[in-house]
């Protein structure tokens, strides 16, 4: 089954931190919450601006990404656990 | 009795997830909500932009969608219970 | 005495929904606040966009419209209760 | 003294409705408040739009207007108590 | 010592009402808050629209004004008590 | 070291109002919080409209102005004790 | 590992004062908070304005600037610690 997301949303499939040690210890992330990272699966046509015109996305599937601890929603996809976010909540690119 | 939504909303037939294992029993969903699935039937002509303009509407009557748990109020027409959200509720579609 | 609702507004008549059986009981309704059907009365012409045009009502005198319990004043004219609403308060148009 | 209302502000003279019986017992109102009828004396010019545009006024001074029993503050011209509103605090005109 | 206000605000000498009766006695005023009178100083040269046009100013200096009475700041100028607000807090203009 | 504010802030130097009266007591000041007095030492190239196009700034490096008590934040440059604060911060301009 | 801001974001290395006097004595900070300095080390490509085009970034890599102790969110990008703001959190350029 696919999903496209709507409008400027994006789906997401969480990338776990390694929060181990190379020891293989546990290290308790008891510091500011940091972003955490994703690959994005799919995403939507676009936002559309104040003349009704589509405003270009600027993440694609594929893109390795960083978002905030607590943005978009959760849903799962075929027994996958994903995220449905807003592009704007995503904080940058990596490559 | 035909209802046609206003504006940028839409009308929704919920589709109830599979709550049971395969053996039958009910799983407790006591994790972070999920969002709801459901399809539409029927959609509204489409908000207006700052200039008066009609904006298209991205979804149309047989999409299946998701939308987040608590989007949306529910009606009853012709005794079948539906949904009203606006077009912005919908997370997505599914094909 | 006619009235003429400011703007976006609209002056709807109230139809009092059948709470009752077949055989007569009244039937509490404790579940989740439903809609509301009306009639429209009147409507006005029509709020201004950012550059001081009319945009266009969707609806029209005569329209049997679904709203929100909660949307609306009420207000007595000729001493018969009415309400002043937003057309944006309107979910959809029954035919 | 005259008084011109700034941008898109109205002078308001309230019309006390008629709170008797036609046997002359004053009838409490307990019940929710209702709209407040009035009679404007003076418009603005009208409020700007996004580019500087005067925005035309869709009251005029002589109308006959209902507006909500919270709206517009007091002041006392001449002796007479009026008040000043905002032209979108009006609910609507009656002829 | 001459003193521009910046933009859409105005520089404003309030104008102290007459709270004395013929007899000359004070008149406590427990009621609600009337707007207070006031004489325009010096008026700014006008807030900038979306495209970063100048908004005109729709009064000027000279001009005898009621405002609310929380309305904008004190400023001592020259020895001078003044107040500063913006021309929106301006109810309306006398003559 | 130069410091250039961004956008539409400026950067101020604070004057220090005169607290003491001819004989050298210090008048506690428990009145209304006044407007602080400052000189501006360097602005931005502006904020951007709508349209992303600067917004000119209507106060330069010289100018002698006044601004809320609570307004900017201090910042330490070259061991001087300045102010950064947005433009639309300032009151007025004194000449 | 490099990293792309999106929109108007920008990457920051935080620049530590220098909070010791000259004879070594650490000062403690107990006064208003003051802002940070940092460095840019990368930025986005710039938010969209209303029409959607690009709106330019004001700033640069290698530029060193100001923020508010408060702005931004960590993140560790192979093991340095970096931080993430929008462009409007910066408050100057320091050349």
């Amino acid at each position: 089954m696919s999903f496209t997301p709507l409008h400027d949303r994006v789906l997401v499939r969480r990338i776990e931190g390694d929060a181990k040690t190379s020891g293989g210890l546990i290290i308790p992330d008891t510091a500011k919450e940091k972003p955490q990272e994703g690959e994005i699966v799919a995403v939507g046509a676009g936002a559309r601006d104040e003349d009704g015109e589509r405003i270009a996305m600027d993440v694609k599937a594929g893109d390795r990404i960083l978002f905030g601890k607590w943005s978009g929603i959760e849903i799962k996809l075929d027994g996958e656990d994903l995220m449905i976010m807003k592009e704007s909540d995503i904080l940058g690119v990596m490559a």
